[in-house]
């Protein structure tokens, strides 16, 4: 192998695979990225076997050929060197790296050891906006939690109709649906399981890049494909496998009518929330009561040790009065995914499941579990 | 105790104080915040033991009087209320907290468990300029290491002459010299050591405002007075012990004369070294060579795991050619602090002390130990 390549290029390539090459002492070709140099294109890809990245840009390449280098030492390194041409040539499982008056030449293994990663582009497609997705699930990845009973509520539900995409996640305390509108979808459903720490990978890899990603479904695994417009760019695939198992009907407990129904100001409610968060003694509570009279909520609690609170703000409430308590973490998280300056928080009784949704356009519902009244 | 305040006024006084009230399990009081009502003002307090602060605020007093209340629980609080006045009052060891409708009671501790906190402002003092204590600190606070048989190495040196100031720290390996100069210094050359957390402190305190600090001298504590011009203005004063012992006469170790002299641009420097790093092995070896006649440095580490490197870069080099090794985080450390874009670095021989400076003005001065050669 025997390429140039300009460094910046070779950075960004290098900070991509970098996100998932790991530290992992039972097999240590998963902390290598492996260097393929191929027709006009460097080829860098990294896998920690659940997932794999693959990164491609353009390079002079003069002679074809593999190598695997310890991927954290190679970013390491690029750091340190000038914005100038990289030359890189592989001699008897050596990389020499040369850059302006920087010369050095770095131990690699062999191609042959690193695990094959697969290109699953045969199955169904469908093409979503970039940013559209990775704003779609940062607003709901850190609500699954692992789980060893319950695999399939670990991950990241992602049900394709023929007009949008839903997204889904929850810890059975809590539950969050976040929707994207499609121009076209899928024209039959069909959904999969993401693994949580694939779903954090893709809004890394992708969250900050312009246009389109190309998704990729098959029965065991699944593709994103990212290919900037221009030529010149370079194309990135992030390769899943799928988490496995059926998801709940999580229809199932979206309430169908509310008892009470509200509208505040989501700074009042998230403010209060988290100040009254302070006093809430070991399981989280805080208490809230609804006013639909007088237009007003009240949020209060209270711990042995530190103190007591007890506030109010105004809003509009309809329907019935209810007290009801919440974890504040579940509620403070979920108010604070919504981007509308008024929320809208909608009660079955004292027990039973509440919603918390933007006012407008109904593109994400958040469901929550009360504390039960002991 | 009853008063008003500003939140953010009270904010930026918790903010202040809450920088060194922590968590100690043995001594509960000092994770509180002594408050004290007193004329117009509003005092919070706070101490380690080591040092301590207190914060003076204007408040509309309506009642003087004192509460211990918790430093983080308080500090959380404030965050989340709206910028509106709020009112302090203390009822049975409680305190209610009230701020436009937000309403809470914090049970505090009685003021009388609270540690009292020396003002040592009888001796000698000195002005300086906030910001040039607090850059001056930053570039040498890093370098102590905790030392139990050499406690006064542990600290920061400061001598006070009567045009300067003096800054010194060491770990033996390395040392570095700031100096601050003054108008009107002290008469009579005077010198104190600073614990290193107390130096981290101060600069964490003070570093951000405008305006000089008084500096009083006593024999066991050190006091860091600093008010801004306008009586509005909040008034800090950080108190700190200061370490017992001797400092080690540090001059003796600066060499008295070079038998290489160089000048190098601080980039090339700083990413060649960096670089060569990466390839050094586990005592941190870079060995550098420096030839006269091609005005040439040459920096070279090798690792039988990783590679080797082998770069230079032009320079300036007058006197001895010399090859000489050293531990790469000292180096980086040292030229890291240089301000100036081309650094000098003068060497007396393989074995001997070397110095790096800044170009003209003489106020920093580093001085390294090579590694011995094996």
């Amino acid at each position: 192998m025997k390429l140039t390549i300009l460094k910046n290029k070779l950075n960004e390539g290098v900070k991509v695979v970098e996100r998932i090459s790991q530290k992992s002492l039972t097999l240590p070709i998963l902390q290598n990225t492996l260097f393929t140099a191929e027709k006009n294109f460097l080829r860098l890809s990294s896998t920690n076997l659940e997932s794999s990245i693959r990164w491609q840009g353009l390079a002079k390449v003069e002679k074809e050929g593999q190598i695997c280098i310890p991927t954290k030492f190679l970013s390491s390194l690029i750091g340190s060197l000038p914005d100038k041409p990289i030359e890189l040539e592989v001699k008897n499982l050596s990389l020499n790296l040369r850059c302006e008056n920087f010369n050095t030449k770095i131990k690699g293994l062999s191609p042959e050891d690193f695990p094959i990663i697969p290109q699953p582009k045969e199955g169904k497609s469908v093409i979503i906006n970039n940013a559209d997705l990775c704003r779609a699930l940062t607003q709901i990845i850190n609500i699954p939690s692992p789980s060893n009973t319950r695999p399939e509520i670990s991950g990241v539900y992602l049900s394709f109709h023929p007009d949008s995409i839903k997204m889904v996640a929850t810890d059975s305390f809590r539950l969050a649906e976040k929707k994207i509108f499609l121009k076209t979808g899928l024209p039959k459903e069909y959904s999969l399981i993401l693994p949580q720490t694939a779903a954090k990978e893709i809004i890394g890899v992708f969250g900050d890049r312009e246009g389109d990603i190309r998704v990729y479904l098959s029965p065991n695994q699944v593709l994103f494909e990212y290919a900037a417009d221009k030529v010149a760019q370079p194309r990135i695939e992030f390769t899943s496998r799928l988490v496995e198992g059926e998801y709940p009907d999580y229809q199932e407990i979206v309430p169908k009518e509310y008892h009470t129904e509200t509208q505040v100001k989501k700074k009042d409610f998230l403010n209060q929330v988290k100040a009254a968060s302070l006093f809430s003694g070991k399981i989280n509570e805080v208490k809230i009561s609804f006013n639909t009279k007088e237009g007003r909520v009240n949020i209060a609690s209270q711990s042995p040790d530190l103190g007591e609170y007890d506030s109010f703000f105004k809003g509009k409430v309809k329907g019935q009065d209810v007290a009801i308590s919440f974890n504040h973490r579940f509620l403070v998280e979920g108010i604070s995914e919504i981007n509308t300056d008024e929320v809208i928080f909608n009660l079955t009784n004292e027990d039973g499941p509440a919603a918390l949704k933007p006012t407008g356009k109904s593109d994400y519902l958040y469901i929550i579990m009360p504390i039960k009244p002991s």
